[in-house]
């Protein structure tokens, strides 16, 4: 369902046309320090914009309605919402009729028998990361000093050349997909448990909620499938772990090793392209041309760095909180 | 923790060389004819024997002291185990004071205090996945007529000549990682939510738990970020849903879209590998070398397309059971 | 935390003189029809204004903020939001200092290190049960035909002379008790589970939540406890489970058995009353004389049928929801 | 489900005449001492023999078969086995035709379409809570220095003459019920919390969970709800929290205020009782007398207080595990 998070526990909602999005925070302890101002950094790097990202304009003001009293939380679960602005809802009804390739209007319908809000696609929309995002700023907070940092290396199949082959799939009213590596600094060692909460279940799990994510590999990842034990292995160096190499990705048995945590995220192509699309047409059962309007991101995964160090955080915060209770001296 | 699921709810115990491993099965409809003897397939494929598996020989023989009456399910919660009976756990203590690289040693040591089973990797072995395979058993029965098949199209970055790269590895006292490909067919549409069980979140939850398994990618994956959406999209061909391709892996927005379901796993090399390796003594803190005795795979992607099979059909069942409450005419 | 449910998944944020309150509402059918005049009925009941409850005004308006379009539910996650707009927070600091008997004042502030809001009770107030009220609303549409009915029988010791009784606190400065009776009809047979998730437990967990609960009973509940069997036992006296009585309350195993469901619940006094009382001084260490000042209730359980049922109603929700995973021949 | 707790999380199985019946307990912190040796204490208390209990006679021998090396928990989790050994099921399938008033046969093949273990009640049995017991056991290690115990102050409304009172019983060839009271001591301020999880609410959760409770109440319970807030109210006395009076059992707005956690349990009379009965035949849908055969409890109150402690002692393990995050200065 829509919520995630076991001690810190999330629960999200909206859609892209509705009135609110926004999430409900639960788990989160007493005494952070938080105000509207504390998210205006990572939503920025979220937000609209840059060249390659939709013309839709959103201000994404947070407005923390419970939870936090004299700019502290405290205890009780934290609201925050967001407000729709900026939406244009005329062309989506179409989309029951001729369901766009690669989007999920035609499951919508069918898992919901219509009743699916289509509006911007409704509950699918990346929109709703915007929330993801705003938990994410609440997590990092609590996890301080571990940090997370992602960045995009490569779109289109370029690591070299992101902004020119963006601009061609602009011209060519078409959209690229992309990589993301995500790194997170300060780990303690045993974060995560081997069934079936390793670290990898868990990052996997919130990642794949992220819209147009489409793998997920840790460390080495798939070039692990193809080196020996000997190349893989990474060789303990110090009494507290640190390795020599990273192969793992900082995690051994699905539980933190205190090396840097490693992932990379695949994220597929905007499936909302401009430049003409064949599709089924439900009602005459006839494959037609579908024109899609509406303003989408040319490659989203510029806008999803930030969503994916939200959800790298939200993971690391409630393991953070779990940790206590594995042994019995910290009870 | 160590259990998985929201409907059908899995549990799973024991150690490598524990009295006995196994799985409780709850939400488990009524009326599941189940005997011993259907386990036999599945268990058979992941046992070793093969060459590039593990010396140790175990019977696996299921002993179901729940939950079936009569040879049906009854409702009440199932609980099959397992005893473990050809395990030697003399080689094993060194491993607290030096940590084998690669393996868990380390992180299992440092999260409970010295206090974790270290015989045979203790909760952390690969022997767990015999219960999560009897349990994919018990869900393969349930979602009738879906199917799961699974297999090892790569070892060692060779598809062509598995036997030969994992012999190699064999005779460098190494060994070699491989790639699992995964598909189940007749699968309906409408299963998974957008956010968080997608349905890419919940068998990439499961397929993390996996020992390991580094790796894990729906439809074109990891290349989908290297294509353009107009290649990437899949065209609806049918209106109740079939594309032309499917380089979704049949999941669009987190559900299922009624093609077949495809991702790819990566497995990573054995970490307990004969050969020398250096490793830190957290003793003396200095770097010494270790001798790994004891008895490995040199391929444990050999023994896993049934583990992830079962993976696939523990989340297919829960999700399955789940789809009954999406829609009111379904009260 | 402030979620329950497993299908049926609610979530509930706010204080008593924050912002916002409200209710995240998941695993909603889709298809339900709604919109914001379904709530008044309900939330009237509620509503303070009758003799005996505090003068604070409220009007309670709902905003559906997601998850419902053109007056229907869609699948995705309703999100309804009130408003808190009579407040007056000056008399509250002090119960930092000087908590009040009977009130959480202590407890909040112990739990989370005086970062709770102390304004209204914050989280701990009886407001926040107009969040449940709403869930209840939406419950109740989905559980058709069944219905849920909930009154006060007695207040104060008395069930002939409730507004006497009352008055007669009201003129002292003083609260009374209550006791309320909830009878649910059109229940069908199989609802629950025999572990945990008995319909006394789901019921009993989520009445206990509702602030000043204090007991549970269902059917004869302690009176049972001075019955024989042969007294108790109710006779079955239809193929379709009727019985010639209902001690049981419906509830046969922790399971529905299709007769009336029937249980009661006792309302301790509202703690805040205005007449003198003696607390610790937690700065001085000295036992002080405590004036409450502030709008309350007194006799909270005038407001609490209306709770009640919406409790009953969010469990018989889940559970119909849950009820379609029992045997193969639902999958 | 047949499981319960966030951290603490144990999962049950078996039913009354199979071949096991256990439990595994997730979640318990590694470093704990336990051997077999440490249950007997408690599983005798709970062991029929005493005058007014079965003829039924089981060593109730736990097998610990996982989770624990050396005589410490692992931080793996627990499996605790036990075995059915006299049984006598040749009276039972009867009851599916003739179900038995009060009892859970009519339910439970309703619900799983007759595929249930009608043997001993099956999975509904009294002796499910053997394994609950056991986890108590493991819980009460876990929580010292709190201390839990609970008596039985009333049999058949009869707290001076249990004895007298459960042979008449016997001698009517029928049952009784009782009132079970459980205190903790020791207990630190701060478990528990508002919304949905109160002590109340977790604790009435199991409670009710146990075959046969049908009501309970916490400090003054339902006497509550004839009380003033002035005779209710509990005076703090000290700055930790001392009350001079107790009517709230312990528990304010959710949550221990540091007293003793206080509550009282109904539990109503064995449903199978030896003199004739009433029931519907659902074969030939007439009234038919039933004899039950079969050995059974005259008074299972008297076996019961043991669990009640074990419920009591699971839930605040779970409550103490989650009291770590509460404020950041913890994390």
């Amino acid at each position: 369902m829509n919520s995630f998070g076991r001690i810190f526990h999330i629960h999200i909602f909206g859609e892209s046309h509705g009135e609110n999005l926004g999430v409900v925070i639960d788990g989160c302890p007493a005494g952070i320090n938080l105000c509207a101002a504390d998210f205006e950094s990572d939503l920025s790097r979220r937000r609209s914009g840059m060249r390659g990202t939709t013309s839709r304009r959103e201000t994404d003001a947070p407005s923390i309605v419970s939870g936090v009293y004299n700019e502290y939380t405290t205890g009780a679960p934290l609201a925050i919402l967001f407000s729709n602005n900026d939406t244009r809802s005329s062309d989506y009804e179409q989309f029951r009729t001729m369901p766009r390739p690669g989007h999920a209007d035609f499951v919508a319908a069918k898992k919901w028998d219509n009743f699916n809000d289509p509006r911007g696609g409704g509950h699918f929309s990346g929109r709703i990361t915007l929330a993801l995002t705003a938990a994410g700023v609440v997590a990092k907070k609590c996890i301080a000093p571990i940090s997370v940092s992602a960045e995009l290396t490569e779109a289109g199949g370029s690591g070299a050349n992101i902004p020119e082959t963006v601009n061609n799939a602009m011209s060519n009213r078409d959209s690229v997909g992309g990589i993301i590596e995500c790194r997170a600094q300060h780990i303690p060692v045993g974060l995560g448990a081997p069934f079936f909460d390793t670290v990898e279940s868990l990052l996997a799990h919130i990642l794949f909620a992220i819209p147009a994510v489409k793998g997920v590999e840790f460390g080495a990842g798939f070039a692990a499938a193809r080196m020996t034990g000997s190349q893989h292995n990474d060789v303990f160096i110090t009494s507290d772990g640190k390795t020599a190499t990273n192969h793992a990705g900082g995690i051994n048995g699905g539980i933190t090793n205190g090396n840097e945590l490693f992932f990379r995220v695949a994220v597929k192509p905007t499936a909302s392209i401009a430049c003409p699309q064949q599709t089924i047409n439900v009602q005459t059962n006839m494959i037609e041309t579908l024109h899609v309007k509406g303003r989408h991101d040319a490659c989203i995964a510029l806008r999803a760095p930030v969503v994916v160090e939200a959800a790298a955080a939200i993971v690391l915060c409630d393991l953070t909180l779990r940790r206590k209770a594995d042994v019995i001296t910290n009870v």
